[in-house]
């Protein structure tokens, strides 16, 4: 197909020497995957620009790194080129692709010829927009999706106009429950009714959108899963989105679906939330009823939701909290001990977040001790509620969470006895110091890390998140965005029972 | 935010005068839906460039075109720019953008300065490429859709590694029948078992990827659902879709199913196959069991489906038809009394993709009458399937599909028995001139129209359609492609029960 020339005034300039050549090169090269050749045919400076609806990647080694890990571009034939020719060595080419998968892409290319380089007669692209049709639905996020899933059936509720995102741990009734284990979901039966706080969000007027995509088991802080990959974080192309409740809040994140229904357990709702930038709170434990939902460990396992902001966030917990006397929040209470636990980027930015809050000199000494009894006592649990199928199929999960349940297929009755004291001291000093305070810290130690760096971070979250989690405490995640733009998130927590108290105090800030 | 800019080799090239305020400007007026500005802000060219991932549009009056009809883009700021300078009048910026519903976009421009212009210091965009994050799913396309909707149990049955769009008339258990209208999915109660066409593309191994849009009671050939959007048409951006298979026929296209199941009544899949380049069938009416399926004219309603190679049609077809005794395909006969029936470019086309075959010097002299015998017919039975429930709901449809139901409405038993009469002349006039022959003419009229012209060409589509529909015959159409590159489609019919016949003709061809 003859390329389409731009006019420039009344002028057709000629398409310059070379161009069409380096550009049916790249295509051929971009057709057989050969890196090396896309490598020389992209501008070797670190403003070489590259997008796609995924996010944008500057400079031409990063670029590079992301086309070796891809393996492959979709195989396409061009159908349409228009050639912007600007001068002899620049020119921008657009072009309309068909791709063997279906649909069609476009393409934007803007072309400059280096006279020194004799490969393609100097010419490389400097910057390239790349758009492919998408897949029905993104599978990394959702299980099933509809329009809606299940309606709501009441047009003027408290959550009207609001559409929820269902992590696949809660039941829906007609579909399995999923825990985002193939083996499981397999095997699972269809859910007779919906689970209670589901039946309760369709009661005030949301419907659900869909079940959400979480970790195996909610037994993980990263959200990623083996089985149908990590959803994307679209505050933070390139990082973790954070889970267990992590299609929920990449649902969310993307405007998908307006609240992400999912659960705590140690930070399965405060660390999504802050390393996507969203509202989030994690219930008073037992505050909420856990009907219908698929547990992990009992004496943690607790109700949450996440949003774009914080008025539906209490808008949300007006419906699904226990009524309460408000009372008088008093003064934010930043603890400078638990700042130190995070990177110096986050804690700067909760602390700055808060210019007005006391700082209280609570420095809990064992706060090692109780991350790891908090972990002892989770996995005992989670091995009590799983192990039975689990025993037979360890096999079938990805790597991270199998290592989690053979640790808690390995712990004793003595060790959880152990734990569990351990556990009940924490939770008197945690409850003494919390007392009618509001305190404030990171909800999680960093902000969203690569995927090679998740592992790394999960224990110095773990040590901010488990607080709320032994206690038994709701915690509300504010979002807060440091120097360099990443989200990271503010934990707000109070003594059981006061979940109103902190969604207004995350409403009027 | 400072833009950071392009080094070109060691030299970094100041941004030129009046550049960011014109991108400031343009950034302006798009939030303001301003589309003076914007179109002031656009080379006047016919060369000028818009795209996104649903097309490109070429053209500053067609840009012009686009964006008055759009109301407005999403609200988003600016999270990042890049400017490459080419030189005093030329730069590509890329941005960033962060949108308030949710998500990051992408948008690439190149701008050059006209120094006779005094507006924005004489800059305007020549090209301009924009990515934004899609909903969950196109509501356009699908009604419900997951990975997958329902599982095969299958992993090694003749349609293993496939997927199916499921037109929103057939039942899938656990879900209600749709039948592309709001009001009539709100009362109906979830299908207890799957329809048996679904059932056998299961037993096959093909899950169910997710249940497709259809027109309102599958009455229209258009696509144009009045309440859930036309699917797009990813072959011909801008033009309908066809229906009413058209939510199945358009994920097909874009590779988001690879089967797409549907139903022919007078078209219904031929017409979507045709304007969207797809293979399609629409089986001998009564060979496929058409048990749980919603029917529009059950004298006419039959099983048939899409997909974009000859070679899985066919296998399709090996799973759901019965079996028959392969026959000799013989020798392909063009009607040019048919052909001439279709727009030049359409029959043209048609006539080259059979430069071997023999001409029939069939000229049914009644056609229009049938024509219109087939349309009483059809209105006459669907009145009687859906009259009782629509009487007091006709306010419920949309404005096409309800001026069909009223004309249905108003269809006499004594009209009814005319329209029957004609019929069965028809019936056997093209029985016989059919016999053991296969005739080949254009599946529509037209290549896919736009909206506007839908309308239009609904009875010279239906004077082609209606043949097979009358005599209850095997359909297969077969893309083509225009001189200009639009998709159409070369039909070929046969007697009774030789579907398998027409397939084996497609995959061989």
């Amino acid at each position: 197909m003859t390329p389409r020339q731009a006019r420039d005034g009344a002028q057709l300039k000629p398409v310059p020497h070379g161009l069409l050549q380096a550009f049916r090169a790249y295509e051929s090269a971009l057709m057989s995957d050969d890196v090396a050749a896309l490598d020389a045919l992209f501008a070797d400076s670190p403003t070489t620009l590259r997008g796609d609806a995924a996010g944008l990647i500057v400079g031409h080694d990063q670029i590079s790194t992301f086309r070796a890990a891809r393996g492959g571009a979709p195989k396409r034939r061009i159908v349409q080129t228009h050639v912007q020719v600007i001068d002899e060595d620049h020119a921008l080419i657009v072009a309309v692709t068909e791709l063997d998968r279906g649909g069609r892409g476009l393409q934007t290319q803007l072309w400059a010829r280096d006279p020194v380089r004799i490969e393609y007669a100097g010419w490389q692209v400097t910057a390239a927009h790349v758009s492919t049709p998408e897949p029905a639905f993104d599978t990394r996020i959702w299980r099933v999706v509809g329009d809606p899933l299940v309606s709501s059936h009441t047009a003027d509720g408290a959550l009207s106009g609001e559409t929820v995102a269902v992590k696949d741990l809660y039941a829906v009734a007609g579909f399995a429950v999923g825990a985002g284990s193939p083996a499981w979901l397999e095997q699972a039966p269809p859910a007779p009714s919906h689970a209670a706080a589901v039946a309760s969000l369709l009661d005030a007027g949301a419907p659900i959108r869909g079940i959400a995509r979480t970790e195996e088991f909610a037994y993980s802080l990263s959200g990623l899963n083996a089985h149908y990959g990590a959803p994307p974080n679209p505050k933070a192309p390139g990082r973790i989105p954070g889970g267990s409740s992590s299609g929920s809040a990449t649902a969310v994140a993307l405007g998908q679906a307006s609240i992400g229904l999912g659960t705590d357990t140690g930070g399965s709702i405060r660390v999504p939330a802050a390393y996507q930038g969203l509202y989030g709170i994690r219930t008073t434990h037992g505050a909420v009823s856990r009907e219908g939902l698929h547990p992990l460990a009992k004496a943690f396992d607790t109700v949450g939701w996440m949003t774009r902001s914080a008025f539906l966030l209490q808008a949300v917990g007006d419906v699904l909290l226990p009524e309460s006397p408000g009372a008088d929040v008093g003064e934010i209470h930043v603890v400078p001990a638990l700042l130190d636990l995070a990177s110096d980027d986050v804690a700067t930015t909760v602390r700055e977040a808060l210019p007005d809050a006391t700082s209280l000199a609570w420095a809990p000494a064992r706060l090692d001790e109780w991350r790891h009894a908090f972990v002892v006592g989770q996995a005992y649990q989670a091995w009590r509620a799983h192990g039975a199928w689990l025993e037979t199929r360890l096999d079938t999960l990805g790597e991270a969470v199998r290592g989690r349940f053979e640790m808690a297929r390995s712990v004793t009755r003595e060790q959880a006895a152990e734990a569990r004291a351990v556990l009940s001291q924490a939770r008197s000093e945690i409850l003494d110091v919390v007392g009618d305070r509001v305190l404030a810290f990171p909800s999680a130690s960093t902000v969203a890390p690569t995927a090679a760096e998740a592992a790394g971070v999960r224990d110095d979250t773990l040590r901010l998140t488990c607080i709320a989690g032994i206690a038994g405490l709701p915690a509300v995640s504010i979002p807060v965005r440091t120097p360099t733009g990443l989200p990271a998130g503010l934990c707000l927590i109070a003594a059981p029972g006061r979940d109103r108290d902190l969604l207004a105090l995350a409403a009027d800030r």
